[in-house]
């Protein structure tokens, strides 16, 4: 029997995300990403679609490195205004049953005793399918938000975030015991006391005393996402993540996905315990003609300097620097893009790719699939994806909304299921057990060994 | 015509708010706080009501005063879990169209930076619907959380509340200006980047230099509501609150309202500017007999120990060191209440108080109208409190519900009604607009000084 692919619908609060500029589509309505109904209308028509969950990407701070300002990404909306995802979750929840919802949140701003909270009062809400998707990064625009003067040494901000972990590990799996909170409304008693423990955590980075604010949630920790492609973050990704959600090219993703597995291995983890994600961008059309007719018709609506001010921000290479026929250079095997006076590519040996390109829908070299054609076409590549890259599900990436994920689910789901590669109904239960088949952290997840009733025996760490 | 008053519901993300115990009656469904369905329930009854808001209170830490420990809190569910309230918000504002939502959120551990953008993006979902209920105070408890070693000096403690809000009225008036997100989708315009500012602002406890995250929002800043009755409290609220939520008696009440509109005034502001809120306790019933009947059976159902444990938090003393019989002295003019071995009271010349009254029902000296009647008796309180003390609305404290809401919106609604002092039709627009008439701050508001268009000689703020 086939692998089953997961999708998730790739969001964000904001009016612009990956593509700059689709917003001035006529039949997008991303522009209305302030009003409940279109995040509804989202929900739902996921929901439909049997999606696995919808995930909101969340940045701080603005894409100000292109020409130094962020005149760029305001005027094409690209990722700014940027609003709080997780005040959206409620409202998707109640509408509907079963889809997941994931929320960035990083570890860089929170305070772990509030973001414990929050995640668990979500995971309550949802009755269960919530899921972190964990954030490391800075822009240093955010960075600068926050009055820091730069951005913390990568390696270090790893071993920040890794003691972060430790410590809502503790609050979650640790402070209420599973019965702790009895609910007697005959015994007139609400919780054991007894049940309840306090968290003492004094480490390099945090101090906490105190026991955790919310009782256990169905999944106690949410579903962990984390997206890490540095040997640093792999060490990460390898040690917490759940999903690993990521944008490279095949070869890279292969590559990766192995290395990150292998690690998990290291710390006494399974390498099926890590399903990878890849963020696909897929145009589909009964024919391929209109598919191509629908490609080109979006293209005409990104906005190129948007784009660029999006991709100067993750490289933090200003590429309002260059003109758009300056050649670019691609270096493998780091997530950084590069410019450089000399001509090379990953994707095509024989062409010399340009600034412009950059900026152009569906070419970013290095990134995930770009699938334009009909449901079959769709179907085929994403298979490839999961054939030769091991890749487990994917986050569709949002193009004019909520139109393109209507198509997805409409044309692209009957074709997969068809295929036997995609579930005819939900599974019951939270989040994680639909994935894993089990609500909580699995036993060999390393989170597990700061549950109460953990034996010592299984607290190793392994010095890496 | 008589004043209209205002009406919240007071609530808590928690099984246990105000009145311990009472989760535990079998016709409580508070203790289904962990499930939307609860808070869709009672939102929707309170807008059938046509109350002006939800006010949802929250704390951090635990009530460990009483014997030195949060068992009694535990047991009781007494605030403890205690859930985050903000992301309760969307679900309840899309079963909802007119509902406020009144969000408690502490100065002491948020970033400026991320509040503002919280409530922006609430404010976008509620379309302007959203209160935020500040908080200065601090359970040592939630302090130690955090790895602080002591609670901060009171007054220092209001300074950085100063600064905190200085900050944030810069980031929701003077980052962008009312035409700066521009929406044009012909244009291909998102937002104008010359009528976007940087914010700039290094004091004594913040730095920061940063847009704001967040596009205008309908209030810009949320509806004020602050809670302070010390001197520097009342300072504070003075120049910040639009709305001052209290717990007084009748006498201390009507003192405080006539010193904070005095202090007002000093800020430049108008009395009129700032509507009073006094919690309520209301068990009505088509009979007084009934209604007896129903307060001696919601009575039964307090549980003594968390009241105790609760009073003790508030207070700072630990009432578990005393006996139920030993009496209780209470000192005017000073938010605490002290036990001491000798008699006085406030409420009776003639009746010695003791620990055991402190834990009962309605018993609690000091605070606010607890009334117990048919729906005339219950207006004919409340408006007692309006005619003698100045209040301008009532927070209703939450008993058994959602039964005791529903008891309210059935049969008070309509006598408030037919003496004409309640609404018979919401108001349109957001909520500040339905309470003053403008959806933004006031002009006398110091708020308005921070408004990208501000003059500067509005800027000025008396010396105190």
């Amino acid at each position: 029997m086939p692998k089953e692919i997961a999708i998730n619908a790739f969001h964000m609060n904001a009016p612009g995300h990956s593509w700059a500029g689709l917003w001035t589509h006529p039949a997008d309505r991303a522009i209305d990403y302030t009003d409940l109904d279109f995040w509804i209308t989202i929900a739902r028509t996921a929901e439909r679609g049997l999606l696995d969950g919808i995930f909101l990407a969340d940045v701080s701070g603005v894409y100000d490195v292109y020409k130094g300002s962020p005149d760029a990404a305001l005027a094409a909306g690209a990722q700014i205004p940027s609003n709080d995802p997780s005040v959206l979750i409620s409202a998707m929840a109640a509408a509907t049953q079963n889809l997941g919802f994931g929320v960035t949140a990083s570890v860089g701003y929170e305070q772990p005793y509030y973001l414990a909270r929050r995640f668990s009062t979500l995971d309550h809400l949802t009755k269960g399918r919530v899921a972190w998707n964990i954030v490391t990064g800075y822009l240093e625009s955010g960075v600068k938000a926050l009055g820091d003067t730069a951005v913390r040494d990568h390696d270090q901000r790893y071993d920040r975030a890794d003691e972060f972990l430790d410590l809502v590990y503790k609050l979650w799996e640790g402070s209420w015991e599973d019965d702790a909170a009895a609910r007697d409304k005959v015994g007139r008693v609400f919780a054991r006391p007894e049940k309840v423990h306090r968290i003492s955590h004094h480490g390099t980075y945090f101090d906490l005393d105190a026991i955790h604010l919310s009782e256990p949630s169905p999944q106690r920790t949410p579903l962990l996402y984390q997206a890490g492609t540095s040997a640093r973050g792999r060490a990460f990704a390898a040690r917490h993540a759940e999903c690993v959600f990521t944008n490279q090219s095949k070869k890279q993703l292969t590559e990766s996905a192995v290395d990150i597995r292998r690690r998990a291995i290291g710390f006494g983890r399974h390498p099926d315990d890590i399903r990878i994600f890849v963020g696909a961008t897929v145009i589909v059309a009964p024919t391929e003609a209109e598919a191509r007719d629908k490609y080109e018709e979006y293209r005409s609506h990104l906005d190129v300097k948007g784009a660029l001010a999006l991709l100067s921000g993750w490289t933090g290479i200003d590429f309002g620097d260059y003109g758009p026929d300056d050649p670019v250079r691609f270096v493998k095997n780091n997530n950084s893009v590069q410019s450089k006076l000399e001509a090379m590519t990953i994707r095509s040996a024989d062409r010399v790719w340009r600034v412009r390109d950059l900026a152009d829908f569906g070419e970013v070299g290095g990134r995930g699939p770009f699938i334009v054609g009909t449901p079959s076409q769709v179907a085929d590549e994403l298979l490839a994806w999961v054939d030769e890259a091991g890749v487990d599900g994917f986050n569709l990436t949002r193009v004019v909304e909520p139109r393109n994920l209507e198509d997805f689910v409409d044309l692209v789901v009957p074709e997969l299921q068809n295929r036997g590669v995609f579930k005819t109904a939900y599974r019951p239960g939270p989040l994680r057990e639909k994935f894993f088949g089990h609500a909580r952290l699995g036993p060999r997840h390393p989170g597990r060994a700061f549950r109460y009733d953990a034996h010592p025996a299984t607290v190793g760490i392994p010095a890496e």
